[in-house]
């Protein structure tokens, strides 16, 4: 489909009433999260850069769990009881009513689809022939029991057969069915209205679509994807785990190609929006969550788990670190190892080197933030924030109760915790008088010992 | 062996003489851990399902440690010197003086043979032909130079062979000997009398008592294993690693499959007795040490490290928690980064969210322990306990120095070293002066960029 | 080239000229490290056992950085501009004037040639047939568009021949050109002068040496690698995590061999020169920076990141272990979670075990570092050292305020910031008095729901 020609609007329905009982899961089976997303909202995705006048999912249980998500994105049409896919796009039709343009037919669990195959299979619908229904077929590896797709050369389809009721030479065929389908709208529900259910299960199928048009005297295509992975459903978290093996190894592939150093790639998971800048480096186990650019000439050291975070040219993180939401890391900065950051900026050139906390906050260019600092942002009730001025140096072990204010240059002593604003260039200590006790600890080792033996002798 | 038929009483020797001289160790082969336990105890755990009325372990070196790991659950038997597995058999006949049921050999480095597997040999062993023997065999992919099995078609065994002295016919066959064997007591010790060493190494095999018992007009049968895997075994600190990753691959799937997230299954190690409940979620690079149960929807974070911890529902905890033995973390308690729990309870809805260490501590329902918080349990010779009540407020970088009580609704100020019981809604601030210096730190920093400036020079 | 004949000197030219534009890396790509040291320095310590007496890289874009790296250990010959491999040669003539012994050809980016193979070629150089020119030749599974060697029994070349120009007889030979290559250096020179760019490129081919030498009656021999791997070509960063995952690989089932227990192999990294002793055990994930040394029976729990250290005899450090530059950690000292160890060195027996940075310091034997212990050990101009005497108790949550001594058998208590010297046997205190409030946290807590209704009610 050109961009260059009159394409006719586009109406996705997104089959996801499915019970996924093999999910073993209260969550809605298209809500678990593939790379930090639900996989429903990555076929979603793909679908929208077709730009879909309207949008149904086809719900069964857990329909609450997609209002949430999806809001007034999508049409629910609720399919109760569930009586095959046939049944599932039926419901759809109340929903588009109305609606004159085609129809893509796509599945909550089968989220990889990419938004060219997609493109594909509508351009095939609107090929000189016209078919009245485009299938899309896939050759797997292993065709197992999946239904044929019985087609000639040109992709018209002879027969569409259930891997039971295939014949040799038609199981031989190694074409097999996904079930996604394009449709003109105002055909697909004509079609839908003859197919009958007259099989084991008692269930109306979509892809009998294919043999009504057939039987009378229509044709149908098959457009065949290249990448048999895109078509794989999830029904189990084996599968889940593996889709989700599948998106990460890509995302490393380009991660690597686009220039940065991915030291054990296996060992790295990107979140669907990762931003990555060239000449980054990435040490073995790093974690990134939705939300995170890197940009050019960062270094990420080992085991340290990045979420919502912003880092600029230059930034070096970890060991250890640990990135929250908000986290906005300028140029230069430095956070070392056992270090945690949540809403908090830091200017150019500021390091937090170790043992850290740092929420709510915001670090002038160049501060010091020593080892053993905690910003105290909480209350029990509310939060509140600590500013640290330009080149501030706050010594290890200090606590800064919020709200407070740290000036530029000035010194907090290490161990104190500091509750009142510390001007510019001043030295705050907050600190108790060393007290001294000489051979106090002898004493108590001496009577200790004496205990610790006492007891073993009991 | 069916539950419901009288069986004969059950012996099992395990042969663990071998000097095991490639896995370059001070720790007996048989003691090296996979899934956290000693591979003996694997076996002995798949043994006890049988109930065996004796248990004897094989020794040559080593044998201290052996007495130490198994105590009184098993005779233990000299094989000094080792003079081939027959012979080490040999060395069991004085423990099982008196007993007349049945014999099972196993081997302390091929831990994982199924109780299943056990059963079917003892089971074929009391099949109506009665054999005298009863060996497992397995189909390897590569049969490499292992002994084979030549039997017919009903599993009666016409000849044992040495791969160095088989035919090419005999080569062919795919079936080898694992070297597991069922034989009744009695003639077992007698068969062994007659096998000579009259070979290469001058060592006594246990393999020859079937040739032996055939060649005195008795017969032998097979049982082959479905699964080579579970007679693979352990000679190397290689195929230890081997025998880890499948035991913990079949883990993995068996927790996908019942009802758990695993966002990156190969990063995630369990121990061999983990329970885990439904819609758990566990991010990348997990580590299960023994004792640990998980209930529903528990979210683990990456990066965590968990031993003889008790997760109730909803709990969240990682990324970087450490949880070691005694910690009991009740519902919907949250452990968040770098927090070790170590032998305490915290109540409903507690949380440590940041830098903490929680060691002897009783911690009660809805309390909130700050950033950077100690409990001070040890004096450098005894462990002190520290008990914080229901909704307590940790004030950030606290110590609380044990034996010390906090008590419900209190609130340590952030900073204070707490070494007096806090009452229930007292305010406990320890906290010296702030003192104040203007100016100090800008003439400090002045003289440090003068001290600077000159080591430059120089 | 046994060591107890007399060999000709060796000259070793190392081709780094190539723009790397895959890489899509400011960093010169032969620089880009590979376990933890640039492929280059692998490829040059390879070559370095056969003693050359001239080492030369031709170098194109990035020389200042190969200048920085190599200092006076190479000459450095500068191809501008970059007309092809032979070319490339030529360009080290110069560094080469009055050499007259043997020529070794290598590839900044083919850095795992060993040094076995390279004597192979040069011994083969000086067989009793004198080839003028030996190729080092490879067979791939897959010999793609690689150049042929068509050779005969003995090695003798028959003719060398690109891809693209090969008959259909000549594309099934499997014999690869790795473009290795021995020559005396006389001849080199001779025979490059005389290769032609009568080529698409309108290059000049180093491989052209074998056919211009045997157009000239002389002959010309290959020598086979076993291993293909060893000439394989690093061009991107994918190639540059494959290669980092063969060398791990085979460093890992080294340390096994030896007689370390890793129990997820595939999570642990090594670096070039990390030294492992007998019955180490290492938890999944850990990572080795350059210059570790690891004695008998030390355990290393997961999660551990280490570099530039030494542990001794039975310590035990992790989970969470972070060892930085100069951590010594004498027999039996004990590492635990979230502690940090940079240019430190701890006696036998110490402990730090939790949530402690120990920077720039000396821990005398049998010293207890309490949880949350900081060495304050940087003013924010200069670094300042710590020391702590044998068997010195910290208390939890101490700030030690570098330059300080703490005595032997001393004790800080809990919480204190400490900066004057703490004597032997001497107990330091530095702790406020502990301010009681009654009630008022009773008080906050009810003014504060009051506070958090009202915001409900806006």
């Amino acid at each position: 489909m050109s961009a260059d020609r009159q394409t006719p609007p586009l109406a996705v329905v997104i089959l996801a009433a499915g019970k996924g009982t093999r999910m073993k899961s209260d969550l809605h089976k298209v809500l678990h999260p593939i790379a930090g997303r639900p996989m429903l909202e990555h076929l979603i995705a793909s679908a929208a850069e077709l730009q879909p006048e309207r949008q149904v999912v086809v719900v069964g249980s857990g329909r609450d769990q997609l209002e949430r998500q999806l809001g007034s994105r999508a049409d629910l049409a609720v399919q109760e009881p569930q009586l095959g896919t046939g049944h599932a796009v039926q419901q759809a039709e109340a929903a588009l009513a109305g609606f004159s343009g085609d129809v893509l037919v796509l599945y909550g669990d089968v989220p990889f689809v990419s938004t060219a195959t997609m493109r594909r299979m509508l351009d095939r619908l609107h090929a000189d022939d016209a078919p009245e229904v485009v299938v899309l077929g896939f050759e797997p590896a292993d065709p197992l029991q999946y239904g044929r797709v019985i087609a000639e050369a040109d992709g018209r389809i002879t027969r569409m057969v259930e891997h039971k009721d295939a014949t040799a030479a038609e199981r031989a065929c190694r074409l097999c069915n996904s079930g996604l389908m394009a449709v003109r709208a105002g055909r697909l529900f004509e079609l839908l209205g003859q197919v009958g259910n007259d099989n084991a299960q008692g269930e109306y199928y979509l892809v009998d679509v294919v043999n009504v048009a057939n039987a009378q005297g229509g044709h149908c295509a098959v457009v065949v994807t290249p990448d048999p992975d895109e078509v794989a459903g999830i029904n189990s978290r084996g599968e889940l785990a593996e889709a989700e093996s599948r998106w990460q190894e890509r995302r490393r592939d380009r991660a690597m190609a686009e220039g940065a150093t991915l030291i054990a790639p296996q060992t790295v998971w990107f979140a669907w929006d990762t931003v990555l800048g060239r000449d980054v480096t990435i040490e073995p186990n790093v974690w990134f969550g939705p939300g995170v650019t890197v940009a050019d000439r960062v270094l990420i050291r080992g085991f340290s788990h990045i979420e919502g975070a912003r880092l600029d040219e230059g930034v070096e993180i970890g060991p250890y670190a640990r990135l929250r939401p908000g986290a906005v890391l300028q140029a230069g900065v430095k956070i070392g190892n056992f270090v945690e950051v949540k809403n908090a900026t830091l200017g150019p050139g500021a390091k937090a080197n170790h043992l850290t906390y740092l929420g709510d906050a915001e670090v002038g260019a160049g501060a010091n933030i020593g080892a053993g600092t905690i910003t105290c942002n909480y209350d029990g009730y509310f939060k509140h924030k600590t500013v640290i001025g330009e080149r501030a140096f706050i010594g290890s072990n200090s606590a800064l109760i919020a709200p407070v204010r740290i000036g530029a240059d000035a010194i907090v002593a290490a161990g104190s915790a500091v509750s009142r604003d510390v001007a510019d260039g001043e030295l705050r200590l907050v600190r108790a008088e060393q007290m001294v006790k000489p051979g106090w600890a002898d004493r108590f080792h001496d009577a200790m010992k004496r205990k610790k033996a006492e007891k073993g002798r009991n």
